[in-house]
């Protein structure tokens, strides 16, 4: 039984995680961490573990934990979790990070998006980056797990099988995606109030989101070279969700269903990427609550142009269904341990 | 392993039954039935179940289904059901009925609130209703289930234990409901449609409400005389759920604490009631997408009336939940497998 | 043209104050008051205003407002108007109050219900309550309007005929409510976010919300007897409106047309209460952005109760257009000028 | 006072028409016309409209009403006005087409891209494109006006000053757009019901959507040459409202101001077009309920991209707004008249 520790469980990644590994036959959650919340019982935060989860939150003490845990999830705001790992962290506990402390290669690139300093970097070049399908083997001997962001998981699943096709100009990629409102976080705020959110829909960090570096360094290790990508997400009134509708253009006369053969290979294999039939949309209700990613292409030969397609649940395999992946494979489990549920549509 | 079949299961129950079932280890579905979608690929219907459900929707037939079948849903319109039971098919079958056909113990007063002929009411005595709170021993030897309706089954929850308490003024029960749409089922009507469901709110069935005896039924057992009940349903932008909040007049000048000890006594074995601490009210988030029913009472001694409180996902609970959870009792299983997923309460 | 001033001008009522006075051909805003904004532009709040409204908030300073205004209207915290209320500021201005300070006749009633002192109770008297329905001509010579909160308002106009006839038993009314989350205000708390009230439903100030006590005091006054009442209110995810639903028993054998001949007479001449026809049921959807009260009513003679329904906007006629006609009436003018525009029903 | 006769007033088009023409100073609606409605009041369809309307729908009989109306707004489905014009009704009443029969230049690229036969294709020069702040002169002589497409109105007014700026690659537009669900129409339909379409976002007509020629068709004439555009519509869980996020490469090394400059000048005197100042985005709520467009543009030079944005609601600027604008013009009336309601945010 794997003994799993949780920084930030009162988020909704946290508690996320927390509903996953309840269904999971071989992990044990032996510290509900909070910053907001200590002291308090967690089911009275979210009712819904009410009789099944009975224990209160502690505090974020990732030292305290590493004596109890053999695997940490952090939660938590950007820089929490680089402050924290040193070499005698990892030398007693894996550290799965859903932060984007570990996930840009470049100290200086990240600080440079994100506007904060990096006090760890000599980990970066360890961390690994936990997109499964791109680096199923290196997560399986990492130590720390940098778990990929929502956007990126959703645009990379959906662009990089063209994106190695050769079949599409590798600097023309541009992403428009759509989140529902669990992406902005449980923090108290004005602008994610219910009634500043409902029956309205705006785009959000236009030229400068920070899930920009990140798209475009895991792409670019696919094209073979570095790419730019305009990357332009919006908030849609739900709870859950991402849509990546992506356009690049073609470079050759080809046709989608030469371009959908590089789909094919990439996922066949893969249980949780889910190529859709050639014409059918991915819909974000397909994938709630679940592991899933839904993808699909479709080639315009009026315009030259590839619309590649992707849908997932942001906190499913966004960020906690993901990093539950990365720890089955970390601890050698079958990696669709406790992930199976079907998505709840309605 | 259970074979099961599904007549109806392009409906919302029809789908949450397949999704319960998919998780069940004990059982498995050998029939899709539908009315319109014959031939059709289930997964075209409902996305979620992609790569998952690899079969074809098959007509609405209880015969055929019942040389293939241990048990068999009835997920139909109202009529359905009664007009296909026959001593020969419960001699080979197993019929839990999520329509309300069965659960009225008087043709005549069914006939006279759905305005519809019965035409088997000689079964009407062998079926159980199938509220295992309340009925579980008579479910479990039952050929012919009536799976209790989704207002009827959060009702009485809500109310049985004070009804039964004695402090509470049997006739005068009023039940105000709101509900998820989902309860208006998957028929293409104008009424249903999102921009006219959304951002508003409304009553509906006032005075008429068609689960109004099957409540006074089962509250007038409990009370040991026959009741009436006020019974108002509301439709609540949402997906899922049901909320009731009741009010009765007290009887004595008693107190909450007095009355919490029946309720406590009820369900302190039941595995799908949670009874929650004094002051906390039900919501339906927490119990979305699973079996449990959430309780509360608040008793007024300032206008002396007691309120009772339930929340129930009603495709859960109200219908595919607890349809799943007879099939386990009538098969002699653990009342609670496939049933165990944590509430998806965001 | 009247001159005024809103404090409070950046909560959901304030916004819908200035909304509604954009329109109004009698009267211009002077001083768009705001705790939390102040020096910023209005139209960078509330961006529906960009082009409209050109002028910056100012700070909440009532008697720097009383010497440029005719009329001011506190949309504040409890507590606030009444605490700056003066025989001279009184003798410069007139002052319709949104929030509950003068509305509760009894300062003590008022205290115990709110938990905070009431720092003025000598101008209890004088102060007029807003509901032209009830108090056309007291308001129309009146210096201080307490304005009616948005539950009293739907509550009192669907429940003031029937109890006015006589027909129903006074001491039995219970009043079941429910709101959209405009209801609970702009401030950034984290059980209103949007993840929060999305997709769910719930009650809340079960037997303790502080709309009760004047509820009571004027269906006490219409009873012509002190009269308790039970009131409990939900939280629906719609940003506006509010939904009543209150049962009464009857007193005698008498029907539905009886009683609604009450109705009939009491808002024959009445501008913005629409008796709907028998059968009919009020949806928040057909009142909102206006201030239309829509009403009904539904005799159960099975049950011997008498179901009595209404729908406003609870930021129109529970709160901002309310404050309109009043003020209309306090200057003269017709009371519906600024108030005409048609529902925006979708 | 303009006689105004509305083919299709059951629709949502058509019920906006109604809302925005009753409170117009100088129109009358003289014709509720309908398909499915015929002979029933039409405040029981729009109960919004209880006590304020009290006429009956009438058939959609365009010979009948041009013998009463100055002018006939057509809101129904593509193929109906076309199968009706003649020189004979032109010669009587003007009309305004709210469909897409008269939009498209190319009788032979209108039955492309809609699948049907043009029987009047002999109208299509005369017919004038509605969007008045690109053809006002020739609306104002117009006997029939082809009111344009929701997304084509958004689209155009984000995209056209920059196409004329002669700074980006006229074929390199990509416009991705966000529809509220009143955009699909009030048809009694599957995939448009309230659990469909809550809580999930797809793309729809992917590479195929009909108002892709109409978007060519006015981007091209401002280009001076026929350009190809790539058209992706998503349906977003709302009622009302379009967003426009547009893409296009930068043909020089320009910047934001630059460019602004052309916007600035375009919209100057536009009294519907809001440029909004620098680094603020546009959301559909800020244009709810008006015939107000926002919009803004974003230069990245990272990318050497320009992002262009538009929100109107769709129903408004998009569809009936926009039409009451167009009758404004016809008539020699104040452009504004009827249309200078502030946007309801909430």
């Amino acid at each position: 039984m794997i003994k799993v520790g949780i920084i930030g469980s009162t988020g909704y990644a946290g508690a996320e995680l927390v509903r996953l590994l309840m269904n999971h036959r071989d992990a044990e959650i032996v510290w509900y961490g909070s910053r907001s919340y200590v002291d308090q019982q967690y089911a009275d935060i979210y009712g819904n573990f009410f009789e099944l989860v009975d224990e209160k939150c502690l505090a974020d003490d990732l030292d305290a934990l590493a004596e109890k845990a053999d695997v940490i999830f952090t939660a938590t705001p950007q820089g929490f979790c680089a402050s924290k790992v040193t070499e005698g962290l990892l030398g007693k506990v894996k550290v799965i990070d859903l932060s984007a402390d570990y996930r840009i290669r470049d100290a200086a690139r990240y600080e440079e998006w994100y506007g904060i300093h990096h006090p760890t970097p000599e980990f970066l070049e360890e961390a690994v980056y936990g997109l499964p399908e791109l680096k199923r083997d290196a997560v399986a001997s990492a130590r720390l797990v940098a778990n990929p962001g929502c956007f990126p998981t959703c645009s990379l699943l959906a662009v990089i099988p063209a994106m190695k096709s050769g079949l599409i100009d590798k600097q023309s990629v541009i992403i428009d995606a759509k989140s529902g409102v669990t992406g902005a976080g449980r923090g108290a705020k004005v602008q994610n109030l219910y009634c500043e959110v409902n029956e309205t829909v705006k785009a959000y960090g236009v030229t400068t989101h920070r899930h920009t570096p990140e798209i475009e360094d895991y792409l670019g290790e696919a094209a073979g070279e570095a790419v730019t990508v305009q990357f332009t997400p919006h908030l849609v009134p739900m709870n859950r969700g991402i849509l990546v509708t992506a356009y690049a253009s073609l470079t050759a006369d080809t046709d989608e269903e030469t371009i959908r053969k590089f789909y094919e290979e990439a996922y066949a294999d893969e249980p949780f990427v889910r190529l859709l039939p050639p014409g059918r949309v991915p819909e974000t209700r397909w994938v709630r609550g679940s592991n899933y990613a839904d993808v699909n292409i479709k080639a315009d030969r009026r315009t030259g142009r590839l619309i590649m397609m992707g849908a997932i649940d942001n906190i499913g395999k966004g960020a906690a269904g993901q990093a539950v992946q990365n720890m089955n494979i970390m601890f050698g489990l079958d990696e669709r341990e406790g992930l199976m549920t079907v998505p709840l549509s309605v």
